[in-house]
């Protein structure tokens, strides 16, 4: 969101004649007018939330920036991991329907990982990574939750889906243009300037469907490879670089249960995803499934709405 | 070596005229030249030891190989790390000279590493990488050596240099050509189809001054990225693809100790490596510094054969 101090803080890239009247309040009215549309059930920040530069007191913009989304389910770090690089890295699991056979399963796991600001190392320039710790912490997690899911009582096959968010793309957001993409690669992909081979580590833990990142505020797209589609949400906040006349944007990931043969809602059998424009519809664009339990890639169909559904709100700078 | 059963094993890629006496015991006896004439303190077998398919009993095939080299320093993976992929991941460190401050002191550490053979994941093709639980051991073991070298008592400044040994090679073996590296390129780098990171943990520790892998016999350079050199030694087993008439080779390292003020023996002051091929004189070529505790990349001195020096062998096949 790149929030600073509210109403006295200027919009970057808007039309000039938009500017008179163009604040930190344009990023807050966009986060009530996302949640008014989509009732989310969930709201990921991916990070520059706010812009410490210009805000007079960080507490202050941070409880600003986040102030439409009262409760927060952050964490520090994993109690189990006594050594980890970062803060903010920690995992929720989202339980199955009661009364079913997945009430004590965790069906959709999200992680939240944390690269850092800046590469600490002097020979390696540009912006941080996730380090082998994050990624020996996430793995031991995704198999836990994985063994988990398929053990007794009431045993499921395969693995739940999982989703993961952080701030910086990885250098494989770099794999796709738009003959392999859906929505727009306006700018050069800025991740590190190395590879630390979480991508890969994601493909062998198997569970993982979607990876969400900001940073690039100019890229909206999702692509897939290796089977993990890998997502921008294109820039949220009005105080942060953008285009104007390309409308501030918000991702929206939606997570449908299946009915099973009792008639009793069962695992995600898709994850959908769309995002909203900040204009006076608030326009929703490249409505496209993201995972599918049965295919991958099938039609986007309507009767997802009839379904059971866990919504979650992606905001990016 | 891709050692087999021995005299009955043929060799590949050798002349015509050399065919009806080239066996498996030309693999023995350039090692035992190579023992004769650089008599290291310890030799390093990088991987494809034996070559399973034509060995009739894999033991024997890797005792007949490694015959030569009656002690061995190796171990199944380190005590410390309960949850740990491959076997024989694990350190060794190499102590400084009695009675001067650096007795109990690591002077040198090397690092040996397991990538497997093939990738267990169905979705990535190709080879084996470094898992993150093994580059998680390995960046907590470097940390350790670094905090021991600067502790009470008798505090050292800077880090000893480690040297990794593995047997393919990591992606970033391909960001070099002959006009940065020392050797030779006469085939692709058959590196793992992802990046698995290795290389950004090894340029975080700090303390990683070279890396050396088999895999490639084609290819014996050596080019430094990042203040890594990352090395191949050129193929040395005769029952391994080869080139007939580019000679079966070995690469030799020694580390140099420094005298200090005191005129006792103190730290690591520079590491040196060269080849050999397996002909008539064990011709010694490429000669260089790979690395120098005062400046990087200084001509190489005849000086240092008066210096304690350790002496490593690497054998690839």
């Amino acid at each position: 969101m790149h929030f600073a101090d509210g109403k006295t803080t200027a919009c970057l890239n808007v039309f000039p004649s938009q500017m008179a009247t163009c604040s930190d309040l344009n990023t807050t009215a966009f986060v009530n007018r996302m949640i008014q549309a989509e009732k989310p059930d969930f709201i990921v920040f991916t990070g520059d939330n706010i812009f410490g530069f210009d805000a007079t007191d960080s507490a202050k913009s941070l409880d600003a920036g986040f102030s439409a989304a009262i409760n927060t389910l952050s964490q520090l770090n994993p109690a189990e991991a006594h050594v980890i690089d970062g803060f903010g890295n920690y995992n929720l699991e989202i339980g199955g329907v009661e009364d079913t056979r997945f009430e004590n399963k965790s069906v959709l796991n999200l992680y939240f990982l944390d690269n850092g600001d800046y590469s600490t190392v002097p020979s390696i320039p540009g912006y941080g990574w996730i380090k082998p710790s994050q990624q020996f912490w996430f793995q031991r997690t995704s198999q836990r939750l994985q063994r988990e899911y398929s053990s007794k009582p009431n045993p499921q096959k395969g693995t739940a889906p999982g989703l993961v968010y952080f701030h910086v793309p990885l250098p494989e957001f770099a794999n796709f243009d738009s003959s392999n993409f859906t929505g727009v690669k306006q700018e050069g992909i800025s991740s590190a300037s190395v590879n630390s081979g979480f991508f890969t580590t994601m493909v062998e833990a198997g569970d993982v469907k979607a990876v969400f990142t900001g940073h690039d505020h100019l890229n909206d797209f999702c692509g897939e490879l290796t089977d993990i589609q890998l997502c921008y949400a294109g820039g949220f906040g009005y105080h942060a670089y953008g285009k104007a006349g390309w409308s501030r944007r918000a991702r929206v990931v939606v997570a449908s249960l299946e009915k099973t043969e009792s008639g009793l809602w069962g695992a995600v059998k898709s994850i959908k995803t769309w995002k909203r424009l900040d204009d006076e519809n608030l326009t929703a664009i490249d409505r496209q499934v993201l995972w599918s339990k049965n295919s991958v890639g099938h039609p986007f169909a309507a009767s997802w709405m009839c379904d059971w559904n866990l919504k979650l709100l992606f905001l990016e700078h």
